[in-house]
């Protein structure tokens, strides 16, 4: 149970100067963010639990993929992105640095050079393949101009995947079942998304899809036509007509959460990595690479999800599913608690010495799924007032069923 | 359930050469790790799996303290390390890189400066106090000589906590309850271990204390006498003679997987923090500092339980609980998973196409806790074989019995 007497959530009435957009704006304001530098954030206990969920989320659909869980180093010797020609083309983004003996190293804004090394010569045979491994670690990217929160940060949380494979089929297999996982995750995370063609940029390889979160704070544009067929507009440099069947396209704004790339043998043969074929002989892996933006995904489901009050939590990746304020002392608020937990319902009580007004605006403000209050009123009939954050009316529930009703509708939401 | 055949744990027979200590080479040998630069390593699956219960052990028993989770970045901006004076008193350990616009920053050896400057003006009132928060994070540190694998890294995975208080004494009674989750996380990792009076060094305060685990790879000295005193042997500055008592010290090797500070006013004074009092007026925090080394955790934990076969896991921190090794076919091995599993134990399955002698010695080398191997003549008798990771007997055990002795043993070691 959390107690927003204990809990270190400093909530802000004023909109912060710097916050342009709502996902900026309300985590200062809920006081789930705060700036350590330009695009450099410290995530506060709701945001933490908030990116715990996410991640459990992300780890367990990588999982049911067969994909196994690594962590490699946020420091990458220069030597490693020579090999695979990255450190000229990379530019001013990559973070680099110098150790105490004067040797280049660089903050992973991604890990193909480190992956790639990492299976030479031990992911040897045909026999082993295809493998995929993931991790989910902190990556940097020093951007030109930091903004508008997580959206676009210099160090930020990742999910990064790569497969290895020994041929475009099967990487095409694997390329399908990432596609399916993201969809799940999406949807897990609460977010309206759509899948766009995109380039593949500086990762490099033949084909890549976007899931973007449509939200009109987005910084992508979206093409898209009739016919079914999105893009990342990017993609169409200026002509916004539709590659596949002529008709003008179009646009939207999107959030990009995730990408997936079809590598080909870009960096296996670059860096001169291979495997032992059923032939005898050595080959190039075949690979793809699969990311997504941890902390850009909580971002994200914010710009979805609010209203002039605050955040409003899909309840799988709230920091806590429900928010009891008492407003009179009682034996129920203990019993409601702990009939709650037995059922696995995270609970936050506001037990703090405020106004009811002032405990209804932080409520509102860091978008518990559900507000439960206990007034004089209302047990005076044996109820109290249950509010789904999304919705604006308060419903009188009698105190033997609401145990059932936060149940149900926690359980509605929850993707399994 | 783990498959042998699909799990990426690339064994090795040598031993590596730069390998001294049996944690480092162990964890080569086993395909836990592997170098991807000096004191820089990549986490393989085993590894990553171990790394998760040792860090989810943690964050159980910070949280039962009240400590509340966040996350800070591991980017600092130099002018907070001017601010407290360590910028210029840290040293070549301290990494050191510019942005792209020349602006200094540090990767994160510790969190004091951070943490610091995120409660201020914000964690303002003696009413919001005592406060407890921690972060699980990857932190760095450019040692000049890296070794030991994991032991003296320069890139490794920590727990660092920070508490803020009005006094002293409320200091005293969040260190006290600090020093039993300690207690409690050593003990659910396995470790055998003593606690030591040890130096402040660079982090500063009054009082420390350090945990450490006894091993003869340890790096530290321990001094103690018989008179229960115990401290970190450079405390001493070569007089091994007890200050309490006057008696002379016996020595020993210990590996520090945590340490406890006392900082008192150091960092609040020294960067000017205050919280407002009950008298009204500013005061700066009396605050204290706590780390665990997950990596170091997981290096020593091998240090005190291996032998000449390879690691032997406690189950409360083993990639599995148990192994199944099938030398046959039969219908026994998918029911002994599932029946296994159903009861909460963790499964590897030996799958692969290879001789018995090869599977039993990765078992070893990897170190699950127990092994079941299914061979036709124990099934003849309706049994299979069990044996003990840490006993060199095997048992023949009916198949009736099998599934109520592993859950047994496995919850006999699990303290809660």
């Amino acid at each position: 149970m959390i107690k927003m007497s204990q809990l270190y959530a400093p909530t802000l009435k004023e909109v912060p100067a710097e916050a342009e957009i709502p996902s900026h704006k309300y985590m200062l304001r809920a006081g789930m963010i705060r700036k350590c530098a330009s695009g450099v954030y410290s995530f506060l206990p709701l945001a933490k639990l908030v990116m715990n969920k996410v991640e459990n989320i992300i780890r367990e659909e990588m999982n049911a993929t067969g994909a196994q869980e690594i962590l490699m180093p946020v420091m990458q010797p220069a030597e490693l992105w020579h090999r695979s020609g990255r450190w000229d083309d990379y530019g001013p983004e990559l973070m680099r640095l110098k150790d105490r003996h004067e040797r280049d190293f660089c903050l992973g804004p991604t890990h193909e050079e480190v992956i790639t090394s990492l299976v030479e010569n031990e992911l040897k045979s045909y026999k082993q393949l295809p493998t995929t491994l993931y991790q989910i670690q902190v990556k940097f990217r020093d951007e030109i101009r930091p903004r508008f929160g997580l959206m676009r940060g210099r160090e930020f949380m990742m999910k990064d995947a790569y497969s290895f494979h020994t041929s475009e089929e099967s990487l095409d297999e694997t390329y399908s079942v990432m596609m399916d996982a993201y969809r799940r995750v999406c949807k897990r995370c609460g977010l309206e998304f759509t899948e766009v063609d995109a380039d593949n940029g500086q990762i490099g390889g033949s084909e890549s899809c976007e899931f973007m979160a449509l939200a009109d704070s987005g910084e992508a544009e979206i093409a898209y036509c009739d016919c079914g067929w999105a893009a990342d507009a990017e993609m169409l440099e200026g002509e916004y007509v539709c590659p596949k069947c002529g008709k003008k396209c179009k646009t939207t704004r999107g959030i990009e959460v995730g990408q997936v790339f079809k590598l080909g043998t870009k960096y296996s043969e670059s860096m001169n990595i291979n495997y032992t074929g059923e032939d005898g002989k050595e080959h190039p892996f075949v690979m793809g690479c699969y990311g997504i933006g941890v902390t850009r995904m909580m971002a994200a489901a914010i710009e979805q999800w609010n209203d002039e009050n605050g955040i409003m939590w899909d309840p799988q990746i709230a920091p806590a599913h429900v928010v009891i304020i008492p407003l009179t002392e009682t034996d129920v608020t203990d019993k409601l608690v702990s009939d709650l937990e037995a059922y696995g319902i995270e609970v936050c009580i506001d037990d703090r010495d405020e106004r009811p007004g002032f405990k209804f605006k932080d409520a509102d403000l860091i978008g518990w799924p559900y507000q439960i209050t206990i007034g004089k009123r209302s047990l005076e009939n044996n109820c109290v007032e249950f509010r789904d954050r999304r919705e604006s009316d308060k419903k009188e529930i009698s105190i033997d069923k609401i145990v059932d009703v936060v149940v149900n509708e926690v359980q509605s939401h929850i993707i399994r």
